[in-house]
């Protein structure tokens, strides 16, 4: 007889607390309320009435609430192959080279459950996406990191994210006969790089030397502001060996709607989707339904430019007080969160931290003061890097712009409460 | 550099083609169309306009088109916590004993990933839904099977689904040191059988006396034509070790849906909770709260009785050829699929069946030839069980009348035409 039944698997046990549930106990626990939240990059709007109306119109049909195939519905899969083609410069095969997951998150987790056995390599940059790292080692695989440094005068003036910076010959160190795989993420969460035509081809030239598959996690892939490239496109063994992942509930404003979907040479993509029909079966039928209709419509509703236009103009309107403040911040290029750095910021020396928030990095409780003594919520970036590279990102906060302007302009007025602790 | 790239994990490569998509390229291949298709077991008719209602007024609603909490909307965890607490005959905690999950087989998948090492042993009867395999396989578990056998005189007569029956004596000689899990499925997809009291005492005596987690896959649970007994509900001790999966896409006429829900102790959900999180992050949030609105009002809409009873006569409706054309089956007592017996069917000598049938047991032949001579699609069980047991079964198609009644009209009268081939 077993004497330990509830003992779970290591897979889920002892994880310390996750920045989230840190920041939302704190938002709840807060004087000022209610909290501008600036944290978790979810939207304070709807998706577009096109795109709510398709869904209203899904959920009428028989079809659109039963099972889909477990690759996902042939008509999302060919209006995806549809918007991306032009963007692939080559036709996507609706039926062999795009699948449909449970959201992008789970669409990486397939991707690994897909092609990593135990002890394979995966390389991933710092900071990284927190879910990633799970992802990875759920498979057995061992993750590799890569740290991204920022702007040396990150500190002291606002600089460019596209200034983040990669090493290429620490990267090609870090390279063994076990890695199996790279994440890249352009734009990237959360220092809205959008990586440039020359870092992807170093990183893509690389991985063809190595045999390494590209997981590219473009999630944020309408909403940049400079030139932006996919690795996919660079050149044909580079589109060998990449899969490009996408997310309808970033592209559309539905981060609730958990519907994900990888690109890819079919050799790649139909592993994924072996791996996606043994996770979750199929996904969400009315819902991708609505999302091949607003892939359908979005160019002839002009949504790709609107969106990226509202969110530049977000960013830009918010990172105003950060000029007023004269706090340095890293210009994204890309996505909808911003860095800041808040190094001139002193915090009382006796301020009462509890001991979770206490015994973690400093930009923990840059984050625990802002929500309790002004009332604005934001991230903690040290979370998406390991404990080892920390300190590189400990002076910054993570805020989320794809807010309503009203409390965009909240949290600008309550951040100038800054001004008394600059020095 | 790696020579094999693109090599699929063990885990995705080298699958024999599944019963499904044999059935749908059947489907698509035979001259009769449209198939009257009684295969896969999604519902030919929508969910209540009640449901559907509140799904429609979700989408208007942005905190519900935007991230879940990862263990599920607080609504719906209450509305299923309310729903079943007068079942379970105890309050169950919403905040720590419910969690949501993507459909039931992403919930069954985080049990298993929240509780197995690898190596860990996990009990299966035959026949099984057969995503419980790849599930229990991911994590590393190794699956022990236990069969069910047929009633003696299945092939003669038309019995109970309840005379299937489990030797308690060879379930506990399949336990051993490592068995951390069992999987239960009642009402049993595809038997029909709801199992007793007293079966179900006898096997959570043995869960309790060799301290094995219970998962107790019951999504069809509102579906019952005798008494039902929820294993956890027998004693303090069988609860402690229970997990009990429901699926609002089975309750509700909605497969497509994938909203699915684990309830259990709070030191087993705890970690079904974290494994979910890494493996989906969160679940469709538009349709988690239709669902709870669907649970809070099923009662005063009368439907969990009209389910009942509108399956129940569908299922006698249906059943009425069979005993037309002297072909015995298997009463359900719960479900909406039924097994029957076609070891009278006389195949003609010559029949062209593809190799990938030909190979397969006679149930696939049987379920070939009533596609492509009648158009009518019914599952073959062997798929159902190990290669070892599949003699069991090999005369047994598996018919899903969740359809519209005039599919299954449609289905009897196509049927008829098997009495030239019944010896």
């Amino acid at each position: 007889m077993r004497k330990d039944p509830f003992k779970p698997a290591a897979r889920v046990a002892g994880q310390r607390q996750d920045v989230w549930s840190i920041v939302n106990e704190a938002a709840l626990a807060s004087p000022v309320q209610p909290i501008t939240n600036l944290g978790q990059g979810f939207f304070g709007y709807n998706p577009p009435e096109f795109v709510l109306d398709a869904a209203r119109e899904a959920l009428g049909k028989v079809e659109c609430n039963q099972y889909s195939p477990t690759k996902g519905r042939p008509r999302l899969k060919k209006a995806i192959a549809n918007a991306y083609s032009p963007h692939f410069n080559r036709m996507i095969n609706p039926d062999t080279e795009v699948t449909i997951t449970t959201g992008a998150n789970e669409g990486m987790l397939s991707a690994f459950m897909g092609f990593l056995e135990a002890g394979d390599e995966v390389i991933v940059f710092e900071p990284f996406f927190d879910q990633y790292i799970s992802n990875i080692e759920m498979p057995g695989g061992k993750v590799v990191y890569v740290p991204m440094t920022p702007p040396k005068n990150g500190a002291t003036q606002t600089t460019s994210a596209g200034e983040w910076f990669v090493d290429m010959e620490v990267l090609e160190d870090k390279i063994t006969d076990k890695t199996r795989m790279i994440v890249l993420n352009s734009p990237h969460n959360p220092v809205g790089k959008v990586f440039s035509k020359e870092e992807l081809q170093a990183i893509g030239g690389l991985c063809v030397k190595h045999n390494i598959i590209i997981l590219s996690d473009e999630v944020y892939d309408r909403l940049y502001y400079v030139p932006f490239t996919r690795i996919a496109t660079l050149s044909p063994e580079i589109a060998a060996l990449t899969l490009t992942v996408g997310s309808a509930g970033k592209n559309f404003y539905a981060t609730g709607w958990r519907v994900g979907y990888l690109i890819g040479p079919e050799h790649l993509i139909k592993y994924v989707s072996a791996a996606h029909t043994r996770i979750c079966y199929s996904s969400v039928s009315p819902l991708q339904e609505a999302t091949a209709v607003a892939f359908e419509r979005a160019d002839e509703e002009g949504f790709w430019d609107d969106s990226k236009k509202e969110m530049k103009g977000k960013m830009e309107r918010f990172n105003e007080v950060w000029d007023e403040l004269g706090l340095p911040y890293s210009i994204p290029q890309g996505g909808y969160f911003v860095l800041v750095n808040l190094a001139k910021v002193k915090l009382p020396a006796d301020y009462p931290f509890p001991d979770h928030v206490a015994n973690r990095p400093r930009d923990f409780k840059l984050s625990w003061f802002c929500i309790m003594e002004l009332g604005v919520a934001a991230i903690p970036p040290t979370e998406f890097f390991t404990d080892a590279n920390a300190h590189i990102v400990e002076d910054w906060l993570r805020f989320a712009v794809c807010k309503e302007d009203k409390i965009l302009e909240s949290a600008k007025e309550r951040l100038r409460g800054l001004r008394k602790y600059i020095k």
